[in-house]
C-alpha cells in the first residue's frame, strides 16, 4: 500500500459487479446511490459499468477504471462463494496478497454470525470498514498503478448493508479525500407538469453559473435541484437561486427541503393538532396509505372509507342513489357528498374526497379518462375541484393522490 | 450500411446515456428492462455502461463496445437540444452523414408534434423506428468497425418511449438476428422466505443442466425463473423442471406464469362472480389499493373501511370499546370483529381484515414491531391468522399486504 495522505479523488467510478444484473433480474440501485453520495461530497462520477461474476471481464473493467480514474468503487461479488471474485481481481491487479483479519473475525462471531473457513479475506494493509448488517466487510486499498496512486473501494453488493456501510464509515474517510463539497438543495413542486414550471424558471436555467438548476420529475411532483460546488474559500449562493425560483413558481412550491408531500402535510396537522380522513374510489386507499408510510401518522391519520362501487358510495358514505343516478359518480355532486359524510362519520377536521376515471376503460365525453374530482370539507365549508391527468391508470392515481394531498395542504394554509 | 442479412449477434453491450444517470438523479431502468429483453430472444449481454453527455467518453465507450460485441445498445442521448449528442456520435463512428426523414416527419406531423427544424436527424441508409410516445426515433445501423459488420441500436431514453417501441417495433427485428430462443417461465410463491423455499428446492438448483433455476425476491414474493436456451432442434424441457419445484413447494405456489397475486385473486373473484372488501389499520388502504390498481377491479372490489386508530375501529366497525382495551387493537380478536363487520356492512362475499405494528415505534413483548394480524370472513366462518414480518415499516407493510390477499385466495379455494 503507497502512501494516501494527501492524495485528493478528481473522478470516480463505479462498477457494480454481477450476472443478476445483466440478465435483468434486478436494478442496479447502488450507482444510483453511490453517485448521489459521491456528488455531495464532491467527487464527480463519469462512468457506471455492470459487468457479470466473470473473472476476465471484471479485471479489464477495473483495469480501464484505473487508468481513467483515481478512484474505483466496486459493488458485490464479495460473499463467501467461488461466484465471488472481487476481492481475488483486486488483489490481482494491485500485486497484494488477500489476508484474514483478527479484527473482524472478532466482530462478526460476537454477532454470532458464523463465517465459512478462510472468509472473509481482505487485501494486506488495506483500510476495512465493518459490515453491521452483513458479512462481507469493505475496503480501501491504495496502490501504485501505471505509475499514479489510485485506489480501488470494495463494497458489499445487498443495499441494505452497502448504504449504512458507506453513510457510517466510508463517506467521513472519502470526504478527507476530496477537494470541494457540493451543496444541494431541493426546491419542490406540485399541481404543475415538469414542462410548464420549467418554462417559467427558463431564464434562471439558461443563466446558470457557478449555481446549477437541474429539473426533474415523478407523477404529481416536480423537483428543481440547486446545486453548487463549493471549494473552501467560495461562498454558498444558492441561496438567491432558489428565491428567485420561489418568486416565480411559489405557488406550487410545497416544500424547499427533503420532504415529499405526505410528511409536509402530516407535519402540518401535527403541528395543529389537527386530524383528517379519506373518502376514496379512484385511489382506493392510495391516499391513506401514503400518509400512512410515514412513521407518526397515527397522531393525524384517523383512516375512513374506500368506496369503490356506487353501491357503497350509499351504503358507507350515504351518497344519494338519485345522485349518483343523475351525476354519476365521478363528479363534483359526488364527491362533495362523499367528503361531507366522511368529515360527519368519522368527526376529522378534513376530509378529503376523491373520485375518477383511472382508465383504461371508462370515462364520458364531458369527464373522459383522467378525469378526477376532489373534494374537501373542513369546518369552514366544503370545495370542489376538477382535475384532468394524462397517461396510464398508474400514472393517473398517483398524480390523484399529489392533487388530493395538497388539496388539503392548501386547505389547512387557508384555514 | 453493409449487407446484414445473415448475421447473427452473439453478444450486445448496453450505453446509457445521460449526466442524470451519473449524478444519481435517476436509476437506469433501461438497462435491466433490456436485458430482460434480450435474455428472451437469446442474446447475451457482458457488461452495462453508464455515461454523461460527453462526446469523448461517450465515443470511448461506444469503440470499446464495439470491439467486444457484435450489437451495442445505446438509450437516451437523442432529443432536440445540443446535449443530446448519441447520434452525432454514431455518425462520427460509422462515418455515415445523419440525414432528415420525410416518412418520420409525416407522421410526428399527423400527431400534432412539431419539432424544431433539422430534427430529427438519423444515419443515412439505418433501419429506424417510430416512436408514438415522443419525437426521437430509433434507429439500427450495421457497418464494418475493424473489419467485421457490427451495429448499433439507439434507442430514446425516457422508459415509457423506450419500451413500447422495443417491444412492437426493435424486438421482432433483432429476433431475426438472433441464434436461439430463451424459455423463461416464472413459478410465484408467497407465505415463505427467499432462503428456505431455496432450501426446499436446493437438489433441483444444484443439479441444474440444460433447464436452469434463478430465485429472486420482493417482498412477500419470491419468484422461481426457469430458463433454458432452446435452439432450432432442442426441445423444451421446462415442464419437467417446474413440476419437480411445484411438488416440493406447491403449497406456497400462487401462480405458474406471469400474473401478481393480486392478479390471480381478483381473476378468482371474478370468476366466481363473488366479491370482497377490506378493513385495514396497519395497511391503511394498501391492500384495496393493490386489487384496485389492476384494470376491472371494480367487477369485485366493492371497497372497505381504514381504521388507523382505535376510535375508528370503534366508530366505523363496531369493534366494542372494552375489546380494543382488553385485547388491544393489534389482537385476533379485534381482527376478527373489524373483519365479521365489515363482511355485513358491505355485503361482502370476503372480508379480510388487517391490524398490526409496521413500526417503528409500538409493539408489546408478547407482540413485538412486525406482529400483523389478519382475518377472513366468510359464509362458511371467520379465520383468523398471526404473521411475524421482519424489516423496516416499508417491507413490513408490504408483506402484510400479501399476507392478506394471500389468506383471501386459500378461503375461496377452500370454500
Amino acid at each position: 500500500m503507497v502512501s494516501e495522505e494527501r492524495l485528493i479523488f478528481r473522478s470516480a467510478e463505479i462498477i457494480s459487479v454481477g450476472t443478476e444484473l445483466l440478465v435483468g433480474q434486478i436494478v442496479d440501485t447502488n450507482a444510483r446511490f453511490l453517485s448521489a453520495q459521491l456528488s455531495e461530497i464532491g467527487l464527480s462520477t463519469y462512468r457506471h459499468v455492470v459487468v457479470g461474476d466473470n473473472f476476465d471481464r471484471l479485471e479489464q473493467a477495473m483495469r480501464r477504471a484505473l487508468s481513467d480514474n483515481d478512484l474505483v468503487i466496486t459493488t458485490g461479488g464479495l460473499g463467501p462463494t467461488d461466484d465471488d471474485i472481487t476481492a481475488d481481481v483486486t488483489a490481482r491487479i494491485a500485486g497484494v496478497p488477500l489476508v484474514s483479519n483478527r479484527d473482524i473475525e472478532r466482530r462478526l462471531a460476537k454477532r454470532g454470525r458464523g463465517t465459512p473457513p478462510g472468509y472473509p479475506l481482505i487485501p494486506e494493509g488495506c483500510l476495512y470498514f465493518h459490515n453491521d448488517v452483513g458479512t462481507a466487510p469493505g475496503c480501501l486499498y491504495f496502490f501504485t498503478f501505471e505509475g499514479l496512486t489510485k485506489a480501488i473501494l470494495m463494497l458489499p453488493g445487498p443495499p441494505r448493508e452497502m448504504e449504512p456501510m458507506f453513510l457510517k464509515y466510508v463517506r467521513p474517510v472519502l470526504e478527507k479525500h476530496s477537494g470541494a463539497k457540493f451543496i444541494h438543495r431541493y426546491v419542490r413542486l406540485t399541481g404543475i407538469g415538469e414542462s410548464r414550471s420549467e418554462e417559467m424558471i427558463r431564464d434562471l436555467i439558461e443563466h446558470q453559473d457557478v449555481v446549477t438548476i437541474a429539473p426533474y420529475a415523478n407523477p404529481g411532483e416536480v423537483i428543481f435541484r440547486v446545486s453548487q460546488r463549493l471549494e473552501p474559500e467560495d461562498e454558498d449562493e444558492t441561496d438567491a437561486v432558489v428565491e428567485a425560483i420561489c418568486e416565480r413558481v411559489g405557488e406550487y412550491v410545497f416544500e424547499v427541503g427533503p420532504r415529499s408531500l405526505s410528511e409536509v402535510v402530516l407535519d402540518m396537522l401535527i403541528a395543529s393538532g389537527e386530524t383528517c380522513a379519506f373518502a376514496e374510489s379512484c385511489t382506493a386507499g392510495s391516499v391513506a396509505a401514503s400518509l400512512a408510510s410515514i412513521p407518526g401518522a397515527s397522531e393525524a391519520l384517523l383512516g375512513g372509507f374506500v368506496v369503490y362501487t356506487n353501491e357503497m358510495k350509499h351504503a358507507l358514505l350515504g351518497v344519494p342513489l338519485d345522485l349518483l343516478e343523475s351525476e354519476g359518480a365521478v363528479s363534483g355532486a359526488c364527491v362533495r357528498e362523499m367528503a361531507k359524510n366522511c368529515r360527519l362519520r368519522t368527526g376529522s377536521d378534513y376530509a378529503v374526497a376523491i373520485s375518477g376515471f383511472a382508465g383504461p376503460s371508462g370515462g364520458t365525453d364531458k369527464d373522459p379518462v383522467g378525469t378526477v374530482y376532489i373534494a374537501l370539507s373542513r369546518a369552514s365549508g366544503i370545495s370542489v375541484k376538477r382535475f384532468f391527468f394524462r397517461g396510464g391508470r398508474d400514472r393517473v392515481v398517483k398524480q390523484a393522490v399529489a392533487a388530493a394531498l395538497n388539496l388539503l395542504r392548501k386547505g389547512m394554509i387557508d384555514e
